[in-house]
């Protein structure tokens, strides 16, 4: 069920309509064309600390046109209020503030230019972990961010997002991958959200295909986000194999001949999935993608220990049991990426979802307690929590749930499984090790959370 | 502007209006009434593992009907489905679940009670802090439990709380604390809830006065919510300092008068406040509630210099300064109690309110970082974060977002100063120290988070 409401909003008469009536009003989303080259296209501004500097040192690859605001930036040029150009991109280094007074920076940066975005401008905030400090005000004014952050990403409009990123002093040389992601069409459909960066001595060596010869597997790969996923690895350079149960043969054969990658017809929770699945695998594999997951919705009143029993089983067994097979054997070599698809329902809870929110709680947990013992061998190991996603899935949700899921959101609208793929990727590249044992939110920043 | 909706809901004809239109129906929230005794009134039911009979141990001094489910619990009567009585409250034990499959058991547990419980039933299931777990499958499966137990909080009905409490091995003896609140009507608009639970050397000798010899300051005292803090500490045998701007001396001397308090007019803001207060305070202090904040909404791009400098320097600024000066002088005592009024804001971030929700961020950061260090002197720091509160201050919102703030929430309704004051009064107990560095959110399981 396609979003209609969308297509009417962005109309000539819609536009009129909805702001006349004051109805949601998202805007159609930019998303990454295959092919494009440059993250930004538009003007990037970089502002506040040292960090602003360290990124103008690369920025030219990201985009042609730099600007600095506040403070000098060398081989930037000063944007001016009312006469510097829109705004496609913002940077503001606030990990200095360690101090109350010193937030005000804060407005006194991004006042004058929330007026300058281009529509899907996308603002990412530098700032420290605030568990890694020992001054309790310095993390207190770290912490402070946050709700600056989430704030200011609910108040963006025209497809704006907003991002907090606590980098620690021996991950910067990481930003350059993550700011890719994150300046551009990529992360469309995330916003409001927080991650940390941390050290990660593997790299991306050509950009473009920032995957090149690494060995991806997706399971659920048959069909929906999936198949997304799948894709979207082969187009950053991948090799994939694509995995999913036999009844979806069909399906997962088309989409490996049309992407040129191989196969396996197996069902992940069969008694001897894990041995089957490491003798499939002789030469290796470098990103996991434990993608396939399934729902049975009932209240736990009415819960059938068959519903309860089936989600657990696919949703969190298997891939703890996959993935511990995959790593002893060897098979998943080291500085492997290991991402696991959770979603809001296991962050916020979810009324008829025990069951499946129970699973996915369990792999964000599974994620946080695996990521420093994994880190030993360069692997990484994150959840991707997506939202309210336009899938076969949601287009049978009733009307009017399905209105509120959409529109409960910063974005005011449901992501595309493009979106999923977009952070499963960014989180396969060489560099993303940098970020470990976290759970990144797909969900155009939902009103939903606990 | 009362809640005239819920009265209507709870009204005989306005019952059968809200089921056959399919609104929302909440229900009057019991509240504790003072001169109550037991925190319990009704049957109160034990499962699970080890920590049921070690809450057996003491359980008739919650309630003296107490049963078991499920195990054989010593001291209690089995409950059989379809001849035990109805539940008033449950605590099942998960503390032992290390394995996926094991996490059935909460189904097997559960299914058979929901149909049996009373009005405003309180349910508390016991875990382990996924981060003290060596095992990441261990810790998984504990992580899971949080996306279980959100998920059937939002699926209660009729006033029914669920929280998720992980306790510590060393933790155990403070859980007749903690059930105290969590299975009592002290915790009626709390649900969804999850809290840690680490060890505590202090105790309550009388849990009738639990603040008994307590010294406790309440700042912000003159009016709603710091007036019901005040006013509750009194009830729990503290000794009370109201604390409140020169502005608010009316209000504030006559709450003074009422509680048998003594007051002290300051601006917390102004520049020699800390040693003012110090000096007013030469018997030292066991309990400092951070409870004055203010409100200046305006989105960023409208921010006046001067509103977002106020609420900084009252919301963050002050407690900061004045909780150091306190701690410093050794004002503060050993093992005081610090509680931080922060907000659902600081946790979600609001529109309109980046300065707001950067200072109530601030204070949960400012818990989380102090905690370990003032953890030496056996002092512990704690946020507590209101949701949709029904005060002055909410009866100004306009009609449809009011209506918005009270219905997002699974207990369907605002809740009153009352609750947001027993969370406090909870905090402050000598025992409480088991709770440290964390943010308990007062909101009735509102949806919105991050």
């Amino acid at each position: 069920m396609p979003d209609r409401y969308i297509d009417f909003a962005n109309s000539t008469i819609g536009q009129r309509l909805v702001g006349a009536l004051g109805l949601p009003a998202p805007t159609r989303l930019e998303r990454w064309q295959a092919g494009r080259l440059r993250p930004v296209e538009g003007a990037l501004l970089l502002g506040g600390g040292p960090l602003a500097a360290h990124i103008a040192s690369f920025a030219q690859r990201l985009t042609d046109a730099v600007y600095s605001y506040g403070s000098e930036v060398p081989g930037c040029s000063s944007w001016i209020p009312g006469h510097g150009p829109r705004l496609k991109a913002l940077v503001f280094d606030a990990s200095p503030l360690e101090q109350v007074d010193q937030l005000k920076q804060l407005r006194e940066f991004f006042q004058p230019l929330l007026r300058n975005l281009e529509s899907c401008a996308h603002v990412v905030i530098l700032g420290r972990a605030p568990q890694g400090l020992r001054d309790p005000f310095a993390a207190s004014a770290q912490r402070a961010l946050e709700g600056f952050s989430r704030s200011l990403a609910k108040e963006l409009r025209n497809g704006g997002t907003v991002q907090l990123l606590q980098v620690d002093d021996d991950a910067q040389d990481q930003l350059e991958g993550a700011l890719r992601f994150f300046l551009s069409p990529k992360s469309a459909y995330i916003s409001g959200q927080v991650l940390h960066l941390s050290a990660c001595t593997s790299r991306v060596l050509d950009w473009s295909r920032p995957l090149a010869g690494r060995k991806a597997l997706v399971t659920g790969a048959a069909r929906g986000i999936g198949a997304a996923i799948a894709e979207t690895l082969a187009r950053d350079g991948s090799e994939i194999i694509l995995l999913d149960v036999p009844q979806a043969r069909t399906d997962l054969e088309a989409l490996a001949a049309r992407l040129g990658a191989r196969s396996i017809a197996l069902d992940i929770c069969a008694e001897d999935a894990a041995r089957q699945l490491v003798e499939q695998l002789p030469d290796g594999l470098d990103v996991l993608v434990h993608n396939a997951g399934i729902t049975r919705d009932k209240t736990l009143a009415n819960m059938t220990p068959e519903f309860w029993d089936a989600v657990l089983a696919v949703n969190l067994n298997a891939p703890q049991v996959l993935t511990k097979a995959l790593l002893d054997s060897g098979t998943l070599h080291d500085h492997g990426r290991v991402i696991l698809l959770a979603s809001i329902s296991g962050i916020a809870g979810n009324r008829g979802q025990t069951n499946y929110a129970a699973s996915k709680a369990g792999l964000i947990g599974l994620a946080q307690a695996w990521a420093p013992l994994l880190g030993e061998r360069g692997i990484s190991i994150n959840a991707v929590a997506p939202g309210f996603i336009e899938t076969q899935m949601t287009a049978h949700i009733p009307f009017a749930l399905r209105e509120a899921g959409r529109r409960m959101s910063s974005l005011g609208q449901g992501g595309l499984p493009q979106d999923v793929a977009e952070a499963v990727a960014w989180l396969a590249q060489p560099g993303s090790g940098t970020v470990s044992g976290q759970a990144l939110r797909v969900c155009g920043q939902s009103v939903l959370g606990a």
